[in-house]
Parts: structure tokens; sequence; C-alpha cells
């Protein structure tokens, strides 16, 4: 069930991990990456990420019995269809995209086939703010959650199959429609990565003199690469836009009470928050 | 300049400090502590915080040549009434509450003497989650910034006792007026605290189980005292507010954006953020 010849397209923190969890955990798996920069494919063989390097993404998928593309998101359904082609019939193809409603709608039209190749969407909840191959470790994933995301047409060996993979690297399942997860994911990382980002935008000279650790804990996801989140949110917007609007109407609730005066109201709604909080 | 005798009313993490701080630091200075618990005070004197306990806050001033008022920002203009007829003509008081304006204005009515005794408002920038004096720490206060909150009847002498107390504890100082201070740390403070509070209100228990990191970071705020909260949050109503409603309209901003499938505009409206937060 293990892979024999796994194909990483874009060895950057994330894939370059994975490289890195696969050579030290499933002995007799060959690793063959892919990156746009000649730079990169060096740094991921130097790392001891990757066996092979390839400059072109069909290249690199050839022969591979699993591939899993790990560009940003915006760059994925691009990726999957300059491999389609290249792709060996029992091949399974996955990612770590941070939306999955897209890739997988693509994937669908890319790789119609019933006998494959297939697609499984994955979203392994692993990562850092920090960025390339040299930041990449083997244990990124070990006790972290994975989210898989099949479709009622999705083919269940190639669903086993990816779970599997994930497992290997000592990741918990978790499966859910890409509806589903697209629309969860909105509210526990989109959003608030909208919301600090705003909370910085609010900000004066004057008023971020006064910052303490709460400001800055707060606001750190929002130091995220911007052209990766462009791209996460476009893909999400929908769910997005209803989650904005949710928040804003929370903190609705929040004005008319405080304006109201309205003491005992106002601690039931902040120790809601507090209590929950506090079982995280 | 320095105090002989200090008064702490309310010895809990925050009045704990600063007695152990001035017993480390100001090798003279007896240091007398009020709380309304027994508990607290056998606590207080057990930890080495203060050196007399005194359950009445009148009895604990009598004599003291600086008073700092320590309780929840809700008790503080109650507690600033009691011990104003105890207070010795030349006294100085000041206080560690999160808020100014209301204190500040309630002290100019409760001590309109211009001999004294005096009030100066402050804001130390230190603290923790933790509540209570067993959490209490000599060097709480090291390194931190204290706003001092003068206004322009503030006695300049009273100003200078209290500046070179906070600055005799290792802070940084910074004189704002009491609606500055107000008006600023509704941004830095209040407004990410109410935004923290509605980013959980809108989690279901499937999406609180997608969380990550940046999730669990970004909510820690919420998890402080809804009492305390409270009170903070009423006594600077008009500012929060305005905060709120500016946050509202930076996220309307992104929404527009996203709608629109405005990539470049999104990605500039994130890098702005990401850029400043790259600099904290």
């Amino acid at each position: 069930m293990q892979p024999k010849r796994l194909a990483i397209l874009g060895v950057g923190l994330l894939g370059g991990s994975i490289g890195l969890a696969v050579k030290s955990i499933l002995k007799d798996c060959k690793v063959t990456g892919y990156a746009h920069r000649a730079e990169t494919r060096q740094a991921a063989l130097d790392k001891g990420a990757i066996d092979e390097a390839y400059a072109e993404p069909a290249d690199s998928v050839r022969g591979a019995d699993l591939v899993v593309l790990c560009p940003p998101v915006g760059k994925l359904a691009e990726l999957l269809s300059l491999i389609a082609p290249a792709l060996a019939p029992g091949a399974v193809v996955t990612d770590v995209g941070s939306t999955k409603r897209e890739i997988v709608a693509h994937a669908r039209q890319v790789l119609p086939a019933p006998d494959g190749p297939w697609f499984v969407g994955s979203h392994p909840m692993a990562g850092s703010e920090k960025r390339g191959v040299q930041f990449a470790q083997a244990d990124l994933f070990q006790g972290a959650l994975c989210i898989v995301t099949p479709e009622s047409s999705t083919n269940p060996q190639a669903l086993r199959r990816v779970g599997a993979f994930w497992e290997s690297l000592g990741m918990w399942l978790r499966y859910l429609s890409p509806d589903e997860h697209d629309r969860l994911v909105a509210d526990v990382s989109h959003v608030p990565h909208a919301a600090a980002a705003a909370l910085i935008a609010l900000q004066s000279e004057q008023s971020l003199a006064l910052r303490g650790r709460g400001f800055v804990d707060a606001t750190r996801i929002a130091a995220g690469d911007p052209g990766l989140w462009r791209d996460i949110l476009l893909s999400n917007r929908d769910n997005l836009t209803t989650g904005i609007r949710r928040l804003q109407g929370k903190l609705d609730e929040l004005v008319k009470l405080v304006e109201a005066g309205d003491g005992k109201r106002v601690e039931e709604w902040l120790d809601a928050a507090a209590r929950r909080r506090q079982t995280l």
C-alpha cells in the first residue's frame, strides 16, 4: 500500500518536510521532486528531502505511484493539468492546499477516468510562518491533523492509499467533503487571518507603540505570505464573506450591550468566549 | 523622592508584584497592603509582598506617602473615595487601571485641594493571564512600559514622584493625557480583545476541532477575566464602539475586494498588514 516512487511538486517547507519524513520512515521509497527554481532543486537535494530533481513537472511524475502537489493554492489547478498526461494509470495524486473545492472540482475534469489515475484532496494542518526547504523538518506532521476530502465519486482504493500515506507520517485523519472543509476552515482560519490583518490596519504608530504581548500574539497570523493568502481568500470567497459578516454581527451584539451599559450581559458575552477559549 | 511608606490596595498579581519589587529594590520602604479577603492578606504576607496587612482600605493608607490602587477597574473610584479622608496631606495616590478618564475625573472631585493629597493616573503595561498574589513576581515590571496620564491641572511634583516610582521598578515612562490614553488603548487592546472573543463566538464544535496554532494564538487574550474586562469595556465604551466600527470598516474593504475578485488589491491589503506585523 505504501508508495514505491513518490513525486513531490513544490519542495518548500511542506514539500520538503514530506520528503524528509518519507525518507526517514519509508525506507524503500524513491522520492522525486519538481521545483521551478534551480536553486530550490539543489537545496532540496542537499537537504536530502528528494533523491532526484526535475525542472519539468511532467518529468517528475513519470513512474510515480503517489504524487503530492505542494505549490501555493493559486498554482494547484495549473500544475495538475500539466502533469495529467504523464501520470501512470494507477497513480494517485493528492495535494496540501488550504482550500479544497476548487482543486477537487478541477481534478474531476482533468482526471475523469474511473480506472485512474485518481485525485484525492488533502489538507495536512501543519506548517510554520517560515518558508523554504531550508526550514523543512522530518517531524513536521507527527501528531498533527490531516483533513482528507473525498467526494461520493472518489475511488475508495485511492482514498485508502492517501489516508494510509498521511498516517504513515504520523498524522491523524479526518474526512470532510470539500464543501464542509472550506466552510469550516473559513471560520477557524481564513476569517481569523482577515481579522488579524484588519486589527493591524486599525493602528496608528502611536497606538502600536502601546502594544502588549496580547496584541502581538493576536496578530501573528497576519504576517503570513500575502500572495499565498490572496489565493486562499479568493478561492474561498463565499465562505470568507459569510464568515466575516457573521463576525461583524457578533461585534454588533457587543456594541449594542456596551452602548446600553448592560454590564450583566456584557460579562455573559465575554464569559462565554473566555470559558470556551480556556478549554482549547 | 522615593517612598518611605507605600500602601498597596488590592494585592493580586499586580499589587503583589509591586510589593515584591519595592521590597527588593527600595530597601528602606515599609509596604502596607489592603485586601478584602483574609486569605489574600495572609498570602501576601507569606509571600513577602507586604509588611503589614489591613482589612480596611483607610487603615492601610494612614501615614503612607505613596498609595497605589490595584483593584479591578470597576472598583477604583469607590476605593479612592473610601481612602480620601485618611490620606496624609502630602500623599500621592496613583493606580494601575487599564482605563484612565473615569478615575482621573473622579480624583479631581475627591481630591480637589491644590496642596494635596494628589492623584496621578498610571497604567503599567505588564501583567499575565494569571491572577492572584501567588503568581506575583518582583521583576514583572522590569523593562515594560508605564503610561502616566497627567492633566494640565496635575501637580508637577506629584507627577515627578509617580514617574520616579515606576522608573525605580525598571519601567519606561510615556506621558499621555487620559483622553489620548483611552483612545489608543481601545485600538491596541480593547478592540483586539473584543475581536478575539467574537472569533471564538463564531466557531462551531466542528470548526474548533480544525483549529491550528494560529487560531489558538489569535484568541489567547479572550481567556481574560470576564468581570475585569466588562468594567474595562464599559469604562471606555465610546472609544471601544468607534474602534469596533473602524475594524468592521476595514473588513468591509476586504470583502469588497474579494467579492470583486481583485487579486492585486487583495494582496496589497494583506501585504500592508503583513509588513507592518513583521516590524513588531
